[in-house]
């Protein structure tokens, strides 16, 4: 890859509904540490020169920086305050990052990740940018393995549907800064679930997919906590 | 649940050649032991009276018996020699059900497992069997949490799809005798990739939903193995 300037927005507005909790699952511990901190910390060890932007709820920007005083969290990043929905917080990220660019930098390569994959690794990352780097629009994902089924159109059952034909996607999603700026113009649409989603509806681009790993795992219950934790052991 | 008698067909076809490796998947070790036999310990430990049929291919049922002796495997089960397909290995496992069966016993449960599950544990086993016991069918399948793409009708690309409508299903998928004994005399289609889609188009009911375990992995690659290995000794 050539000297592009890369960025990294990490999206966490998640409330943590899910969680039966008052912690929202961005912030419950993995290995003794936020499980925020582990997804900025691959990032940062992917490249340490990579700009991170951390997009949070408001009324967690406080805590957050309690937390990053508690643990020592030296990684440096800056917080921006989350908007209504995913696609408002990522905006808000591109809106900060639009403001600490240099004209030159339209080619400069933005990724997006969940703060709640915080078992992302350095390969999948550079895997990823370096996809972006000559093809617009990269992410990862991986095939399904499990038997699928979809529920019909009335919602009051499911028939099976040929799993071959699916892919999951998971994050990082990487961009050349221009094609996201633009994609991220659209006005919003609840079909937008990732960022790739946004990209393709813009039709500036046709996103291409990178192997996922299947331990990249979104942490949105607590038995995914547990699962994590597991996996975070293993690696050691 | 009433006293029906309980089957379970564990279905081990797997040449395992997706692991890259020459030992098929189900015998790999997970805490020392073969996948296969954490699945079969855990329908024993469900309900020490089931009766387990291990449907395996031809070639393996020698080193199976050997791996048996070696880890002094005492479940009572009896082998079943599987199909060309997982269809045919089901619909051998049936058969010997069929020749042990007494008349009245046509209304007992029968219960299909993927013998690479090898997490699987008695609640869920237990939930399944007695959803079957009321409702004839019923799997378990957890919701989607990652973005789904769908390859497109030419398979060059993929586009998003609403992740709500889907669901992953796992096993052990639990059935009345009788409706299992008649969904398996349909002619092979290659669409069955599981019991529910067998029975689902035979349309003699429509199986049932019970609430899946993310941790009841399917084991189709060395990082599945990994993934396994990490819940196992998180459950210790």
């Amino acid at each position: 890859m050539n000297g592009r300037d890369k960025y990294a927005i990490i999206v966490a507005g998640g409330k943590g509904l899910r969680m039966g909790g008052d912690i929202p699952k961005q912030f419950m511990l993995l290995e003794n540490r936020p499980v925020l901190m582990h997804a900025i910390q691959a990032f940062y060890g992917y490249d340490s020169t990579i700009r991170i932007f951390l997009v949070l709820p408001h009324e967690q920007k406080e805590y957050w920086e309690k937390l990053c005083a508690e643990y020592a969290f030296s990684v440096p990043h800056q917080t921006v305050l989350g908007g209504a929905t995913r696609f408002h917080s990522v905006k808000n990220g591109l809106a900060a990052i639009e403001q600490s660019l240099h004209d030159k930098e339209h080619n400069a390569l933005i990724g997006v990740h969940d703060g709640v994959r915080p078992l992302v690794d350095r390969e999948l990352i550079a895997a990823v940018y370096d996809l972006a780097d000559s093809d617009i629009a990269a992410f990862p994902a991986i095939p399904v393995v499990d038997s699928m089924r979809k529920l019909t159109a009335d919602r009051q059952t499911t028939f099976s549907v040929d799993r071959s034909e699916y892919f999951l996607v998971q994050t990082p999603q990487v961009f050349k800064a221009d094609a996201l700026f633009a994609a991220y113009r659209q006005d919003y649409d609840s079909r937008f679930t990732d960022d790739v989603s946004v990209v393709e509806a813009s039709g500036i681009c046709r996103p291409v997919r990178v192997e996922g790993r299947r331990e990249n795992i979104k942490i949105t219950t607590l038995a995914d906590l547990t699962l994590a934790q597991a996996l975070m052991q293993c690696r050691i």
